[in-house]
Protein backbone atom coordinates (compact mmCIF):
# COMPACT_ATOMS: atom_id res chain seq x y z
CA UNK A 1 0.00 0.00 0.00
CA UNK A 2 1.54 3.08 -1.06
CA UNK A 3 1.11 6.96 0.25
CA UNK A 4 -1.34 7.87 -3.13
CA UNK A 5 -3.72 4.81 -2.31
CA UNK A 6 -5.16 5.97 0.61
CA UNK A 7 -5.85 9.64 -0.43
CA UNK A 8 -7.22 8.26 -4.08
CA UNK A 9 -7.12 4.73 -5.46
CA UNK A 10 -4.43 4.57 -8.26
CA UNK A 11 -5.87 3.74 -11.60
CA UNK A 12 -3.09 1.45 -13.25
CA UNK A 13 -1.92 -0.01 -9.75
CA UNK A 14 0.43 2.28 -9.67
CA UNK A 15 0.47 5.61 -7.13
CA UNK A 16 -1.16 8.69 -9.15
CA UNK A 17 1.55 11.35 -7.86
CA UNK A 18 1.40 14.01 -11.20
CA UNK A 19 4.70 16.01 -12.40
CA UNK A 20 4.00 19.07 -9.72
CA UNK A 21 3.53 16.80 -6.78
CA UNK A 22 6.82 15.10 -7.40
CA UNK A 23 8.16 18.33 -7.42
CA UNK A 24 6.75 19.67 -3.76
CA UNK A 25 8.03 16.84 -2.29
CA UNK A 26 11.70 16.70 -3.79
CA UNK A 27 11.51 20.62 -2.77
CA UNK A 28 10.67 19.66 0.58
CA UNK A 29 13.24 17.14 1.03
CA UNK A 30 16.06 19.21 -1.08
CA UNK A 31 15.13 22.40 1.66
CA UNK A 32 15.02 19.63 4.95
CA UNK A 33 18.05 17.92 3.69
CA UNK A 34 20.54 19.46 1.19
CA UNK A 35 19.98 19.20 -2.39
CA UNK A 36 23.31 17.61 -2.58
CA UNK A 37 22.09 14.55 0.31
CA UNK A 38 19.14 13.40 -1.31
CA UNK A 39 19.27 10.73 -3.60
CA UNK A 40 16.70 9.59 -6.70
CA UNK A 41 16.24 6.93 -4.17
CA UNK A 42 15.16 8.72 -1.15
CA UNK A 43 12.78 10.83 -3.11
CA UNK A 44 11.59 7.54 -4.48
CA UNK A 45 11.13 6.14 -0.88
CA UNK A 46 9.35 9.42 0.32
CA UNK A 47 6.56 9.73 -2.55
CA UNK A 48 6.75 5.45 -2.13
CA UNK A 49 7.53 5.06 -5.58
CA UNK A 50 10.23 3.68 -7.73
CA UNK A 51 12.85 5.13 -9.27
CA UNK A 52 11.72 4.47 -12.74
CA UNK A 53 7.99 5.93 -12.17
CA UNK A 54 9.93 8.95 -11.19
CA UNK A 55 11.90 8.88 -14.15
CA UNK A 56 8.87 9.08 -16.05
CA UNK A 57 8.23 12.95 -14.65
CA UNK A 58 11.56 14.32 -14.69
CA UNK A 59 15.05 13.02 -16.30
CA UNK A 60 17.26 13.35 -13.35
CA UNK A 61 17.41 15.07 -9.94
CA UNK A 62 19.47 18.51 -11.89
CA UNK A 63 16.00 18.51 -13.81
CA UNK A 64 13.94 18.25 -10.77
CA UNK A 65 16.22 21.70 -9.44
CA UNK A 66 16.00 22.91 -12.53
CA UNK A 67 12.25 23.45 -12.44
CA UNK A 68 11.80 24.21 -9.14
CA UNK A 69 14.88 27.64 -9.51
CA UNK A 70 13.26 28.56 -12.70
CA UNK A 71 9.40 28.28 -10.73
CA UNK A 72 11.26 30.84 -8.34
CA UNK A 73 12.61 32.78 -10.69
CA UNK A 74 10.30 33.39 -12.77
CA UNK A 75 8.20 34.29 -10.56
CA UNK A 76 10.69 37.01 -9.75
CA UNK A 77 11.45 38.13 -13.22
CA UNK A 78 7.30 38.66 -13.91
CA UNK A 79 7.04 40.52 -10.62
CA UNK A 80 10.09 42.87 -11.69
CA UNK A 81 8.43 43.39 -15.46
CA UNK A 82 4.76 43.63 -14.03
CA UNK A 83 6.52 46.63 -11.88
CA UNK A 84 8.24 48.40 -14.97
CA UNK A 85 5.16 48.15 -17.23
CA UNK A 86 3.06 49.06 -15.04
CA UNK A 87 4.90 52.58 -13.62
CA UNK A 88 6.70 55.00 -15.34
CA UNK A 89 8.66 56.86 -11.70
CA UNK A 90 11.91 54.16 -10.61
CA UNK A 91 9.93 55.17 -6.92
CA UNK A 92 6.55 53.42 -7.53
CA UNK A 93 8.08 50.78 -9.53
CA UNK A 94 10.35 49.93 -6.90
CA UNK A 95 7.29 50.11 -4.32
CA UNK A 96 5.36 47.86 -6.89
CA UNK A 97 8.37 45.15 -6.87
CA UNK A 98 8.70 44.92 -3.02
CA UNK A 99 4.80 44.41 -2.81
CA UNK A 100 5.25 41.88 -6.09
CA UNK A 101 8.40 39.79 -4.15
CA UNK A 102 6.58 39.61 -0.82
CA UNK A 103 3.85 37.86 -2.77
CA UNK A 104 5.99 35.06 -4.55
CA UNK A 105 7.52 34.72 -1.46
CA UNK A 106 4.80 33.90 0.40
CA UNK A 107 2.97 31.88 -2.55
CA UNK A 108 6.22 30.05 -3.74
CA UNK A 109 8.31 29.33 -0.55
CA UNK A 110 9.61 26.55 -0.73
CA UNK A 111 10.81 27.13 -4.32
CA UNK A 112 12.25 30.54 -3.13
CA UNK A 113 13.97 28.62 -0.04
CA UNK A 114 15.35 26.05 -2.43
CA UNK A 115 16.65 29.04 -4.57
CA UNK A 116 18.06 31.01 -1.61
CA UNK A 117 20.59 28.33 -0.75
CA UNK A 118 21.92 27.36 -3.88
CA UNK A 119 25.53 27.85 -4.10
CA UNK A 120 26.46 27.13 -7.57
CA UNK A 121 27.79 23.21 -7.30
CA UNK A 122 26.55 22.94 -11.00
CA UNK A 123 25.87 24.28 -14.31
CA UNK A 124 22.27 24.35 -12.92
CA UNK A 125 23.10 26.06 -9.74
CA UNK A 126 25.46 28.42 -11.91
CA UNK A 127 22.98 29.50 -14.36
CA UNK A 128 20.05 30.34 -11.40
CA UNK A 129 22.95 32.22 -9.49
CA UNK A 130 23.32 34.50 -13.01
CA UNK A 131 19.87 34.97 -13.41
CA UNK A 132 19.68 36.33 -9.37
CA UNK A 133 22.60 38.24 -10.20
CA UNK A 134 20.96 40.29 -13.82
CA UNK A 135 17.47 40.12 -11.15
CA UNK A 136 19.89 41.93 -8.73
CA UNK A 137 21.43 44.79 -11.00
CA UNK A 138 17.95 45.52 -12.88
CA UNK A 139 16.53 46.19 -8.88
CA UNK A 140 19.96 48.44 -8.46
CA UNK A 141 19.68 49.99 -11.69
CA UNK A 142 15.64 51.53 -10.36
CA UNK A 143 17.01 51.90 -6.88
CA UNK A 144 19.28 54.17 -8.49
CA UNK A 145 17.02 55.89 -10.90
CA UNK A 146 15.05 56.78 -7.92
CA UNK A 147 17.63 58.22 -6.00
CA UNK A 148 18.18 60.64 -9.26
CA UNK A 149 14.58 61.60 -8.99
CA UNK A 150 15.26 62.71 -5.39
CA UNK A 151 12.40 59.95 -4.29
CA UNK A 152 14.92 57.30 -2.33
CA UNK A 153 17.91 58.57 -0.21
CA UNK A 154 20.84 59.19 -1.83
CA UNK A 155 23.54 58.49 1.60
CA UNK A 156 22.88 54.25 0.86
CA UNK A 157 24.81 53.28 -2.19
CA UNK A 158 22.15 51.45 -4.33
CA UNK A 159 23.57 48.19 -4.26
CA UNK A 160 23.96 48.31 -0.82
CA UNK A 161 20.28 49.58 -0.52
CA UNK A 162 19.02 47.04 -2.54
CA UNK A 163 20.72 44.15 -1.10
CA UNK A 164 19.35 45.20 2.29
CA UNK A 165 16.02 45.64 0.84
CA UNK A 166 16.05 41.98 -0.26
CA UNK A 167 17.33 41.13 2.55
CA UNK A 168 14.47 41.89 4.65
CA UNK A 169 12.14 40.17 2.17
CA UNK A 170 13.94 37.08 1.24
CA UNK A 171 13.79 36.63 5.39
CA UNK A 172 10.11 36.09 5.13
CA UNK A 173 10.90 32.26 3.60
CA UNK A 174 12.77 31.71 7.30
CA UNK A 175 9.36 32.19 9.10
CA UNK A 176 5.95 33.34 7.35
CA UNK A 177 3.82 29.89 7.67
CA UNK A 178 0.79 30.14 4.73
CA UNK A 179 -2.23 30.00 6.16
CA UNK A 180 -0.35 31.33 9.51
CA UNK A 181 -1.80 34.40 11.67
CA UNK A 182 0.12 36.71 9.32
CA UNK A 183 -1.53 37.55 6.43
CA UNK A 184 0.89 38.19 2.79
CA UNK A 185 -0.85 41.26 1.91
CA UNK A 186 -0.52 42.55 5.50
CA UNK A 187 2.91 41.38 5.16
CA UNK A 188 3.77 43.30 2.37
CA UNK A 189 2.31 46.50 3.77
CA UNK A 190 4.61 45.97 6.62
CA UNK A 191 7.68 45.49 4.59
CA UNK A 192 6.44 48.65 2.62
CA UNK A 193 6.47 50.38 5.65
CA UNK A 194 9.64 49.37 6.92
CA UNK A 195 11.77 49.75 4.07
CA UNK A 196 10.57 53.06 2.70
CA UNK A 197 9.11 55.16 5.86
CA UNK A 198 11.51 53.38 8.34
CA UNK A 199 10.05 52.29 11.81
CA UNK A 200 10.57 55.65 13.54
CA UNK A 201 7.52 56.47 14.39
CA UNK B 1 48.17 19.03 21.01
CA UNK B 2 46.82 21.44 22.70
CA UNK B 3 45.53 25.01 22.58
CA UNK B 4 48.19 26.44 24.06
CA UNK B 5 50.61 25.29 22.03
CA UNK B 6 48.77 27.00 19.18
CA UNK B 7 50.50 30.56 18.88
CA UNK B 8 54.20 28.29 18.55
CA UNK B 9 54.87 26.21 16.17
CA UNK B 10 54.46 22.54 16.51
CA UNK B 11 56.94 21.01 18.39
CA UNK B 12 56.44 17.43 17.79
CA UNK B 13 56.71 16.77 13.92
CA UNK B 14 52.89 17.58 13.30
CA UNK B 15 50.71 19.94 11.65
CA UNK B 16 50.76 23.39 14.43
CA UNK B 17 46.83 23.55 13.77
CA UNK B 18 45.38 25.08 17.19
CA UNK B 19 41.80 24.76 18.25
CA UNK B 20 40.84 27.95 17.04
CA UNK B 21 42.31 27.24 13.36
CA UNK B 22 40.46 23.97 13.47
CA UNK B 23 37.33 25.41 14.18
CA UNK B 24 37.79 27.63 11.86
CA UNK B 25 38.25 25.13 8.97
CA UNK B 26 35.53 22.87 10.44
CA UNK B 27 33.14 26.24 9.87
CA UNK B 28 33.74 26.73 6.67
CA UNK B 29 33.58 22.98 5.45
CA UNK B 30 30.43 22.83 7.10
CA UNK B 31 29.42 26.07 5.48
CA UNK B 32 30.54 25.25 2.23
CA UNK B 33 29.03 21.62 1.89
CA UNK B 34 26.44 21.45 5.13
CA UNK B 35 27.38 19.88 8.76
CA UNK B 36 25.55 16.85 8.27
CA UNK B 37 27.58 16.38 4.68
CA UNK B 38 30.77 16.48 6.29
CA UNK B 39 32.70 13.47 8.27
CA UNK B 40 35.67 13.85 10.44
CA UNK B 41 37.47 12.24 7.72
CA UNK B 42 36.57 15.41 5.47
CA UNK B 43 38.02 17.62 7.99
CA UNK B 44 41.11 15.36 8.87
CA UNK B 45 41.88 15.33 4.92
CA UNK B 46 40.96 19.27 4.44
CA UNK B 47 43.30 19.97 7.02
CA UNK B 48 45.91 17.00 6.54
CA UNK B 49 46.22 15.45 9.60
CA UNK B 50 45.17 12.02 11.49
CA UNK B 51 41.60 12.04 12.98
CA UNK B 52 43.69 11.54 16.35
CA UNK B 53 45.38 14.40 16.28
CA UNK B 54 41.59 16.20 15.69
CA UNK B 55 40.36 14.18 18.22
CA UNK B 56 42.81 15.65 20.64
CA UNK B 57 41.39 19.45 20.42
CA UNK B 58 37.30 18.55 20.29
CA UNK B 59 36.03 15.48 21.41
CA UNK B 60 33.48 14.97 18.54
CA UNK B 61 31.82 16.70 15.12
CA UNK B 62 29.42 17.47 17.41
CA UNK B 63 31.57 19.43 19.91
CA UNK B 64 32.96 21.61 17.30
CA UNK B 65 29.60 22.87 15.68
CA UNK B 66 28.51 23.41 19.73
CA UNK B 67 31.65 25.73 19.77
CA UNK B 68 31.03 27.47 17.11
CA UNK B 69 27.20 28.19 17.67
CA UNK B 70 28.11 29.50 21.18
CA UNK B 71 30.77 32.06 19.60
CA UNK B 72 27.56 33.34 17.60
CA UNK B 73 25.16 33.42 20.08
CA UNK B 74 27.43 34.51 22.89
CA UNK B 75 28.39 37.39 20.48
CA UNK B 76 24.62 37.90 19.63
CA UNK B 77 23.86 38.07 23.58
CA UNK B 78 26.64 40.31 24.74
CA UNK B 79 25.37 42.62 22.08
CA UNK B 80 22.18 42.93 23.20
CA UNK B 81 22.85 43.04 27.23
CA UNK B 82 25.67 46.26 25.97
CA UNK B 83 22.76 47.69 24.40
CA UNK B 84 20.59 47.24 27.55
CA UNK B 85 23.30 48.31 29.81
CA UNK B 86 24.21 51.69 28.22
CA UNK B 87 20.64 52.71 27.61
CA UNK B 88 17.39 53.86 29.59
CA UNK B 89 15.13 54.73 26.59
CA UNK B 90 14.32 51.36 24.46
CA UNK B 91 14.59 53.10 21.26
CA UNK B 92 18.24 54.10 22.10
CA UNK B 93 18.55 50.13 23.33
CA UNK B 94 17.42 49.26 20.42
CA UNK B 95 19.54 51.36 17.80
CA UNK B 96 22.87 50.10 20.18
CA UNK B 97 21.65 46.78 19.43
CA UNK B 98 21.46 46.81 15.74
CA UNK B 99 24.65 48.61 15.32
CA UNK B 100 26.60 45.82 17.65
CA UNK B 101 25.10 42.96 15.65
CA UNK B 102 26.19 44.17 12.45
CA UNK B 103 29.43 43.78 14.47
CA UNK B 104 29.06 40.68 15.27
CA UNK B 105 28.00 39.36 12.51
CA UNK B 106 30.22 41.41 10.36
CA UNK B 107 33.86 40.12 12.56
CA UNK B 108 31.98 36.59 13.30
CA UNK B 109 30.71 35.76 10.00
CA UNK B 110 31.39 32.36 9.22
CA UNK B 111 29.94 31.19 12.64
CA UNK B 112 27.13 33.56 12.62
CA UNK B 113 25.89 31.58 9.18
CA UNK B 114 26.05 28.36 10.42
CA UNK B 115 23.76 29.69 13.15
CA UNK B 116 21.23 30.81 10.73
CA UNK B 117 21.20 27.37 9.04
CA UNK B 118 20.85 25.09 11.73
CA UNK B 119 17.45 23.71 11.85
CA UNK B 120 17.27 21.39 15.06
CA UNK B 121 18.50 18.02 13.69
CA UNK B 122 20.39 17.27 17.07
CA UNK B 123 20.44 18.36 20.67
CA UNK B 124 23.15 21.02 20.31
CA UNK B 125 21.08 22.45 17.21
CA UNK B 126 17.65 22.58 19.19
CA UNK B 127 20.20 24.14 22.20
CA UNK B 128 20.49 26.68 19.35
CA UNK B 129 17.58 27.46 18.15
CA UNK B 130 15.74 27.41 21.65
CA UNK B 131 18.88 30.26 22.66
CA UNK B 132 17.80 32.23 19.39
CA UNK B 133 14.09 32.06 19.71
CA UNK B 134 15.11 33.46 23.51
CA UNK B 135 16.87 36.21 22.48
CA UNK B 136 14.11 36.87 19.64
CA UNK B 137 11.97 37.49 22.19
CA UNK B 138 14.10 39.92 24.40
CA UNK B 139 14.41 41.91 20.87
CA UNK B 140 10.80 42.11 20.52
CA UNK B 141 10.32 42.78 24.00
CA UNK B 142 12.40 45.78 23.32
CA UNK B 143 10.68 46.95 20.08
CA UNK B 144 7.07 47.20 22.21
CA UNK B 145 8.72 49.22 24.88
CA UNK B 146 9.93 51.59 22.13
CA UNK B 147 6.43 51.23 20.68
CA UNK B 148 4.79 51.97 24.03
CA UNK B 149 8.04 55.15 24.54
CA UNK B 150 5.88 56.54 20.95
CA UNK B 151 9.78 56.44 19.42
CA UNK B 152 9.14 53.02 17.03
CA UNK B 153 5.81 53.00 14.98
CA UNK B 154 2.97 50.84 16.39
CA UNK B 155 1.41 49.74 13.20
CA UNK B 156 3.75 46.79 12.79
CA UNK B 157 3.79 44.15 15.13
CA UNK B 158 6.57 44.11 17.81
CA UNK B 159 7.30 40.42 16.59
CA UNK B 160 7.24 40.91 13.15
CA UNK B 161 9.35 44.54 13.21
CA UNK B 162 11.96 42.43 14.91
CA UNK B 163 11.83 39.81 12.10
CA UNK B 164 12.08 42.15 9.55
CA UNK B 165 14.96 44.03 11.15
CA UNK B 166 17.02 40.77 12.04
CA UNK B 167 16.46 39.68 8.18
CA UNK B 168 17.50 42.86 6.64
CA UNK B 169 21.00 42.67 9.64
CA UNK B 170 20.93 38.60 8.80
CA UNK B 171 21.31 38.92 5.36
CA UNK B 172 24.79 40.46 5.51
CA UNK B 173 26.41 37.16 6.19
CA UNK B 174 25.61 36.56 2.40
CA UNK B 175 27.40 39.44 0.59
CA UNK B 176 29.37 40.90 2.97
CA UNK B 177 33.21 40.36 2.46
CA UNK B 178 35.71 41.02 4.99
CA UNK B 179 38.22 43.78 3.52
CA UNK B 180 36.03 44.52 0.89
CA UNK B 181 34.77 47.65 -0.43
CA UNK B 182 32.22 48.23 2.39
CA UNK B 183 33.50 49.25 5.81
CA UNK B 184 31.70 47.64 8.64
CA UNK B 185 31.15 50.63 10.90
CA UNK B 186 29.06 52.02 7.48
CA UNK B 187 27.21 49.43 6.91
CA UNK B 188 25.87 49.56 10.65
CA UNK B 189 25.36 53.33 9.97
CA UNK B 190 23.07 52.32 6.36
CA UNK B 191 20.90 49.40 8.40
CA UNK B 192 20.17 52.01 10.82
CA UNK B 193 18.83 54.48 8.36
CA UNK B 194 17.09 51.82 6.45
CA UNK B 195 15.33 50.30 9.38
CA UNK B 196 14.83 53.44 11.63
CA UNK B 197 14.64 56.28 9.10
CA UNK B 198 13.56 54.35 5.44
CA UNK B 199 15.12 54.51 2.43
CA UNK B 200 12.37 57.45 1.27
CA UNK B 201 13.90 60.42 0.88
Amino acid sequence: MTAEDTAAPARRGRPGYDRQQVLEVAVRLFNEQGYDATSVSDLAGELGVTKSALYHHFDSKSAILEVALDDALSGLESALDDAVRSHSDASAQLRALVRGAVGVLTARQSRVTLLLRVRGNSDVEQSALRRRREFDQRVAAIVRAAQAEGMIRADIDAAVATRLIFGMINSLVEWYRPGGPVDPDELADDVLRATFDGLQA
